[in-house]
């Protein structure tokens, strides 16, 4: 997982050697805004499925700061309860550098923990931004935690949450404003066309309420999932991003790896600053530079 | 603005066109959580611009959510007083589409309200992932705009945040607990290893207060970037940024606009399905094949 993790070279040899053993774990996303308590959420959960005899595997990713230079948040702390499990693997993921590098990487080490036979993969996002959303491509469910004291309700959220969610789960709420949150959450749902409208779920993770209501709707997806023929469709859109990703980041190293071109690129970008040159030109100038460099080295 | 926003295919050629009338204005970044108070800060502050006669171009980069269909936020409905005042423009733009892309047009738009004579560009971001923090390569100066009731305030803030901004601002400050934020985000901006320590302004935008103090930070931050020569080294990285991101979307759309690519694509995902085929070999493939067609092509 740290070779992975770290994108070192071999990581590809590794990942081409063990996919075919990746199809086994159903992967859930656990997304929603700091302080919804996904953490405690995550670990009822998990315990959950162990009573039913699975193995599982639990990916957080953890947001960190360059300067401050460690993880912000003590989640992991409040997960203690869990690392003595046998039969719970956690790994905390930093997202150190680009966060596209991360959604990927988070991804690669679910194949991992797939090709170790776990049964479910939870993966859990605190938030940092586009990887809350990024979760939706590598999860097959995804669950949206919300809390009723998140200000101006959905009214403030990240945009883009409420499509990503199949579950919703207003946790906490045993606190007020839950039922106003959880209608608000339903109507807005019923405006989306599509053939399954996501239960909203009411919980409260520090007291194991609701969490076997949330596991029936996981087991409840799930099945809709392969019956519907859009696990497939799921399948096919992983595999197909994955893909062109792998494509992408092969063509930019390939590219910036160019000396030819990096040397290039300084001295066009001094010709920009004293206005003898825009970056569109500049960029196919650097684009005829590689196309003929590329044709030299075949 | 259209034709920019909506990536036309002679956006590049009027970029190219106008692009040494564009080292004109000052550019401001103004990002911080949903419910801030920034467009009321962004509001005050284009006011005290023009009073001190200079024209002002405002960006707002809204949230828009695929299924409901447009704006979430009525925060523009607040700046309405600005509308009607000549020296000022307003520009709205939809997040829809990849976040990448948002914050590339952004800065084309901005590019383009330098090239119309504005002396100042104000670039508002609402809570939207990834683009909270794409400002501060798009902005001269930058502004964190932060509430006292921000839950476990600096304990949740987006990842990020506090190393992109040049000044911050704990608005709402007649509130409980601002003095306890402003001091937490001294003693976090205290670890940061720089020449100059970014500045905590209180403000409280709704009645105009501490908004002649922030502009005269934002005037010190300017004479600061360019005595210091820090101005040249951040027109560099964002000339380099601006060209390699140009590098990267001429070479993808060439890549993914070449039928042949995605004929075999379509094939290599089946065969992954079927377990035939894992996704490292098929992206070599693909770049086999695009080789070769591009060979052929020259």
């Amino acid at each position: 997982m740290t070779i992975i993790e770290n994108n070192k070279d071999h990581a590809n040899q590794i990942l081409h050697r063990i996919y075919h053993r990746t199809s086994h774990a159903w992967r859930i996303g656990i997304t929603g805004p700091p302080g919804a308590g996904k953490s405690t959420l995550v670990e009822r959960l998990a315990i959950d499925f162990v009573k039913h005899n699975k193995t599982v595997g639990i990916v957080c990713i953890d947001p960190t700061s360059p300067f401050s230079g460690g993880a912000i948040l003590g989640d992991r702390v409040r997960m203690s309860s869990l690392f003595l499990d046998p039969k719970i693997f956690i790994r905390s993921m930093a997202t150190r550098g680009s966060l596209g590098g991360v959604a990927r990487a988070t991804n690669e080490v679910c194949d991992l923990l797939d090709a170790f036979h776990k049964d479910i993969i939870i993966i859990e996002t605190i938030g940092v931004g586009q990887v809350e959303l990024d979760v939706a491509g590598i999860a097959n469910t995804t669950i949206v935690v919300l809390v009723p004291e998140a200000g101006d309700s959905i009214q403030t959220m990240k945009a883009g949450l409420m499509e990503i969610g199949d579950i919703f789960v207003v946790n906490k709420s045993d606190r007020e404003g839950a039922d106003r949150l959880t209608m608000e959450i339903e109507s807005v749902l019923e405006m989306k066309n599509s053939q399954r409208t996501p239960p909203v779920l009411k919980t409260v993770a520090t007291e194991g309420k609701g969490i076997t209501d949330l596991y029936n709707c996981i087991m409840e997806h799930q099945k809709y999932l392969v019956s519907s023929g859009d696990f497939t469709k799921q399948k096919r859109e992983k595999i197909t991003s994955e893909i062109v990703e792998l494509i992408d980041s092969k063509i930019k190293s390939n590219l910036w790896q160019n000396k030819k071109i990096n040397s290039n690129l300084t001295l066009l970008v001094e010709k920009v600053i004293k206005g003898q040159q825009t970056p569109y030109h500049a960029s196919e100038k650097l684009i005829k530079i590689w196309k003929n460099s590329r044709g030299v080295s075949r």
